[in-house]
């Protein structure tokens, strides 16, 4: 079997940095970034910018024009071989006259998974599949998971004290960590669909949830709140900022409910609100990953049921103390530390004066109990 | 004012690199390791093993012999110049004919502090003080913190889950690190003077609290429980593994202090029994460091009383959850996250999977309430 060669891999990771500037915008689509190499001359580069536009290969074969005829084709994932919102790829491939397609992972969807490749194959070009495919994978890890699990991939983000808090015990947590590590949630906020958070946390934080100028999208604003019991004014309502969704249950408060609406803010009234049943409406929005920001209560919630898969927590260098704090999870059921849920992949780093683990969830044996 | 040479700092990191090879083992001694150099070789080197042994200088000296006249002594804290258990260092230095003097740190007991390099000085000698001397300090901050506060330096050791949690919900705490930080922590107790907990963590763990064979010597195994609530069947009281003390207060149960004593347990009656008072019965036992491996509790205590200075924090990589399950520091008083303790000088290392935090705790501005 054809290996890939050291040029194969860079103009690879050259297709993952070109899909990377979309990073946050594409959903439902993947990030895709595409390279066309003629001899030893890039003739042309391209990126899926959003859903409902040109696919990356298109935007790279329009670069190209008549250099793509013999040239070689890198793209990250698999060319699609359906006509979607675009025709396929396959054919603006074949048509160009592209001699090599180089690809980094197939299309995870199994209905479709190969037929791109195949459809190349047989048209009789050389293809190459599998080059730099753990990047690959990673890059598009939420994609993946949403078209595998029919859930969007859930991160769950907190700061808490080296003693284990993420507020004292008067609720205060303004701020645990420094800016350095709150301008990196913002960032991540830019990366993600919807921030999710509790009625508790709208109580106590008034929190804005958005990207503070890191990206010109912001994310969907979710707050779940089963009764509305909830302050009629609160940042998260300036819905001219970002757009926020309000899930509750039938036994919500009617007189908040109007509130919110008068503002512009979306209410979903739902029989049983819980974060499986809010990951299933995000997903029918096309969403592909979210962040949880929410307390130990929800947090713990969402994990139960197998709604989170990555955390990052920043631990901040300062003590706060209390026997009655609030704590980043709240109850899993777990009464011996070798029940613990493990956590793999983990990195560390600095951030500031802060330390940020990200890591890996590892999948829940128990069966999600909602 | 004559500067170091490349030289001078280099010997003064020799010597201490001899003075740890007693690491735990000096109290309420100084480490201190000496080095003769005769041009450009080394004649002596030494280093204080235990108090009543002779200091660092006089093995050094011994093992020079004629070739210490004219030579370079270096040494890493100031040499003494009063009669203890042993005749002063400085006497020795001038029988020798020792021509120059290099110092690390001058004495930090302010009664005394200076008065060896004076001497020295008088009688003709080149001294240079103050070499390495940021090093040096660290080496002996225990032994300084003793001299100068009539404390032993105080580190808190916990170990927690990325949640925050030292044990799960149910009081089960084994294992929340994995082995590579636990033998790292049987390298800590090694060298301390004494390793602390309260009844709780007795009762909890039935610990062993010893070196594990990473050090002949054991540190003095110390419980903190006001009425002795302990089970009279515990690895603390087989004391020919270690000595273990017992402190409680005037309503102790007699029984049990009775049960104990059977056993060899040294059981410390106190009309209040308190952090400060049993550092206070330690400092006069000579101890220079003590390690508070204690729960929530007993560490918020020690900690609003000022008997930490230094944390080692160990974060494994797992969840265990629980609004209720134990966190390592327990009720400060501080009700807002802007009022939080600093913690300084953070290195943050990987031990195996597990994470270690060591860092300085910054002086409460509050006053102690003991």
């Amino acid at each position: 079997m054809e290996q890939p060669t050291t040029r194969d891999r860079a103009y690879m990771q050259r297709c993952i940095a070109l899909a990377r500037q979309a990073a946050g915008q594409t959903a439902p689509n993947p990030m895709v970034g595409s390279v066309i190499v003629q001899g030893d001359e890039v003739v042309g580069e391209g990126f899926h910018p959003k859903a409902g536009e040109p696919h990356a290969e298109v935007f790279a074969l329009r670069a190209a024009g008549d250099r793509a005829r013999g040239a070689t084709l890198y793209v990250n994932l698999e060319p699609c071989n359906h006509t979607g919102r675009t025709p396929p790829c396959t054919e603006a491939i074949l048509a160009a006259g592209i001699r090599r397609v180089v690809v980094g992972m197939v299309d995870p969807d199994p209905r479709v998974s190969g037929n791109g490749l195949q459809r190349l194959k047989a048209a009789g070009l050389e293809v190459l599949s599998g080059v730099e495919e753990a990047d690959c994978q990673r890059l598009n890890e939420a994609f993946v998971h949403r078209v595998t699990q029919h859930r969007p991939f859930g991160i769950l983000k907190y700061a808490m004290t080296l003693d284990g808090k993420i507020a004292a015990t008067g609720g205060h947590s303004a701020w645990v960590t420094g800016p350095a590590a709150r301008q990196r949630v913002h960032q991540l906020r830019a990366r993600c669909d919807a921030v999710i958070v509790g009625g508790q946390t709208v109580r106590a934080d008034n929190p804005h949830l958005t990207t503070h100028g890191q990206s010109d999208r912001a994310p969907l604003r979710v707050v779940m709140s089963r009764r509305l019991a909830l302050p009629t004014q609160a940042h998260l309502w300036q819905v001219e900022t970002a757009p926020t969704v309000v899930f509750c249950g039938a036994d919500r408060d009617r007189d908040i409910q109007a509130a919110l609406e008068d503002q512009g803010v979306e209410v979903v009234v739902d029989d049983a609100p819980a974060p499986r049943r809010v990951l299933e409406n995000l997903y029918a929005r096309g969403h592909a990953q979210v962040l949880w920001e929410c307390g130990g209560q929800l947090a713990a919630h969402a994990i139960a049921t197998g709604c989170v898969q990555r955390v990052w927590a920043f631990v901040a260098p300062k003590w706060v103390g209390g026997a009655q704090a609030p704590t980043p999870i709240g109850e899993l059921g777990i009464v011996r530390m070798d029940q613990a849920i493990s956590l793999t992949q983990v990195s560390v780093q600095s951030v500031g004066d802060d330390t940020l683990f990200i890591a890996d969830v590892a999948a829940l044996e128990r069966s999600p109990s909602t």
